[in-house]
């Protein structure tokens, strides 16, 4: 039981740019949760964090309290080590598909608990939800199963975890209060802690694409949950990535599904395999696997054996065809040259539009929606070839998707330079 | 009809720092009235606002969206000019009661719309009530009669008037968000320009006992109440005026109700004396009348007549005995020397305590509570002579009224130097 304190004294000593007491960091985020501190409260208290911070100190004892509010989960039981991965959102961001099962395949249990998306960046629960049968409610007791049998689980987080963060983070979008890295951060690190990962590797995007468009705050914020990760006793690494142009070369959840098994195939783009064994092999280290090189259960086939086990294992058919969209749309190139930018908001949009992705909480969406593109910057590209295939089953969507691609992408005379910044552009442990 | 904005849209403008558009600002200010911006919304953007500030031309705006809230007042049909003060509340400010018949007495329309009091300072309304018979409510059209008739009308001002004002400052009081002066100013400044004042005197207390405790805050209100209320039209002015030490000897309902009808009569504290006269000669000369000595008017009963006819219009007894309190409580002087210190938040505080004030909106007050003072900074007391008079109906609250005060007096030895500060500070035009 929290001392008791009073909201606008919490609000007036943050407002004031003063830090937190742990009693009022713990009294507020329950009161919070029980609603003896009001929406208007946190909406003010959260407004005053963004604009003065949090120290560390604040950062961790906030994640704590959050994590408080609600049930802790508990893999100490299982045989394997765990390791978990979280991605900030990117377009096209296809990689836990992969690189679950890829984990797995090296023994380790990789839970890999999930949201649907919302805006432009795509939900791994509504790519996977595709596959006909699939289904991603999981009983606590089946989770632990199927880790233990087969390693990799991906499914919907339990409301259980953290109510609290799961209340102020609705409330933080409608407040214009959602760009505060300690509540960004805590909100991240209190589901991932409170799910009892032993190890987590952030994929922290940085672009125009990503949340974070610059490289210093994509920093900050992997920073400040590395501490975090750090501080409650998580093996926690982050990795910096690039998120100006889309990953892969498909947005949308079918389109999506379809390009992980290419990945798992052997196949597949090549910055998608770089970025999974990049991951994996930070996923592996950090179980004490530093040994061996995760490349190779992609070829081997290893990987593909998980994942098919892992989505039967969950009611899905492995070998259904995936859902198309009914109606599609080819942007050709309208010149020759080189293609030099290919924008991920611009595509990311484009995606959401066309019925991939979804503007609130609960609406549908589209299996089969979403854009391809059939060159990546720095591929020549000749004069009306195709260049984009927009999918979606409501051919009215196409017109606004081409407005948001209008601009996004942009092609140069041939023998123009291009260099790709680097996939990882840092880690952080 | 304002343009349609999103209120995640507005509130992330000002949490950047950047400055708020007309269109932004009527559009938030009216959905906010309408209930179409959300509690939470509103107190997220007012607390960007007290971390980040508004313009000139913002406040003016936002008072302008306020005002547009409600329903104008208009007194351009009396023969009279208008002339109407405001106070930002102080402990024992009765100054209002013999202000408004003074002025009134020169020939001015003195309407003063007013609130109950809330906290340690008491309201204008509240002290008028002790009057046996008294009423606040008055209509419009009683109101402006009264003003024609006899010059000086002191009633509640009506619901009409910036209704956007009253449910944003209900919000700013629990979510830490009352203490941004563009905020003040506009609260303040709505509700003066709507009531249709065509000069305003603005009582800007700075000290203990004042909300705002430092010259340098109090002087940015008060430039910007006076710069709001010249861009709309008024001819405004401010004192800034002393609130370290409480005004006069009494703190109460009844009590100041005394007081004041002893400066009606000639005589009173000389402080109240001295704030009544540079008052009333802001308001006359900013109604032409510049060659009058006020004081003449407390001297020949003159101000005396307007009060007995303002109070019986308003169905109170101007001869009928004032409540007094049930019980009392004399403090003797501890020792004897120099009154040093009389600190105007432990009075306003004790008073508050005593019953003379309430802690909620709607709770009742005593008549009869309060705080005498026998003594003012500078006076030479003896051992044991009375120096406080505690006043309450309820025996039982005299000892958290005495534990407000256990420190707020100080007694130096006799030959202590004591100057007090000038009971008007500075002058803003």
């Amino acid at each position: 039981m929290a001392e008791a304190h009073d909201a606008v004294e919490v609000i007036v000593a943050k407002r004031d740019g003063g830090a937190l007491s742990d009693s009022q960091i713990d009294w507020v985020v329950d009161a919070y949760t029980r609603g003896a501190v009001a929406d208007e409260q946190m909406s003010a208290l959260a407004m005053a964090i963004l604009l003065n911070g949090m120290s560390r100190h604040e950062t961790a004892r906030w994640t704590a309290a959050m994590i408080a509010s609600g049930e802790r989960m508990d893999f100490s039981g299982l045989s394997r080590p765990t390791a978990d991965k979280h991605s900030t959102g990117g377009v096209g961001d296809k990689i836990t598909l992969p690189l679950a099962p890829l984990v797995a395949s090296y023994g380790v249990a990789v839970p890999q608990l999930s949201g649907r998306g919302l805006g432009h960046t795509g939900g791994t629960l509504d790519k996977l939800e595709s596959i006909p049968g699939w289904r991603a409610a999981l009983t606590n007791d089946e989770m632990l199963a199927q880790l233990e049998g087969i390693g990799a689980v991906i499914c919907a987080a339990g409301s259980g975890l953290a109510p609290a963060d799961k209340k102020l983070y609705a409330l933080r979008d409608v407040t214009g209060t959602v760009e505060a890295i300690p509540l960004i951060a805590s909100s991240i690190m209190s589901k991932k802690i409170a799910e009892g990962t032993g190890s987590l590797v952030l994929d922290v995007k940085v672009g125009s694409g990503a949340f974070m468009k610059d490289l210093g705050q994509a920093r900050e914020l992997a920073r400040t949950m590395v501490d975090l990760g750090t501080d409650a006793g998580v093996h926690t690494v982050a990795l910096l990535t690039e998120m100006a142009v889309p990953l892969g070369l498909t947005a949308g959840n079918a389109l999506e599904v379809r390009e992980s098994v290419e990945v798992l195939s052997g196949g597949g783009p090549a910055d998608v395999v770089e970025l999974t064994v990049a991951l994996a092999g930070e996923m592996l280290a950090a179980t004490g696997r530093d040994d061996v090189d995760p490349s190779e259960h992609l070829a081997s086939g290893a990987a593909m054996d998980v994942w098919r086990r892992m989505i039967t294992a969950q009611g899905g058919d492995p070998d259904a065809p995936l859902p198309t969209a009914r109606e599609s749309h080819v942007v050709n190139a309208p010149s020759s040259g080189v293609l030099v930018e290919l924008d991920a908001m611009a595509v990311g949009l484009a995606a959401w539009r066309l019925g991939a992705g979804r503007a609130r909480a609960g609406d549908p969406v589209q299996a089969g929606a979403g854009v391809e593109w059939h060159a990546r910057p720095g591929d020549v590209v000749a004069v009306d070839q195709p260049l984009l295939t927009l999918h979606t089953d409501e051919p009215d969507r196409f017109e606004r998707a081409l407005e948001a691609l209008d601009g996004g992408y942009r092609i140069a005379p041939v023998g123009t330079p291009y260099t790709p910044d680097p996939l990882v552009r840092d880690r952080i442990s």
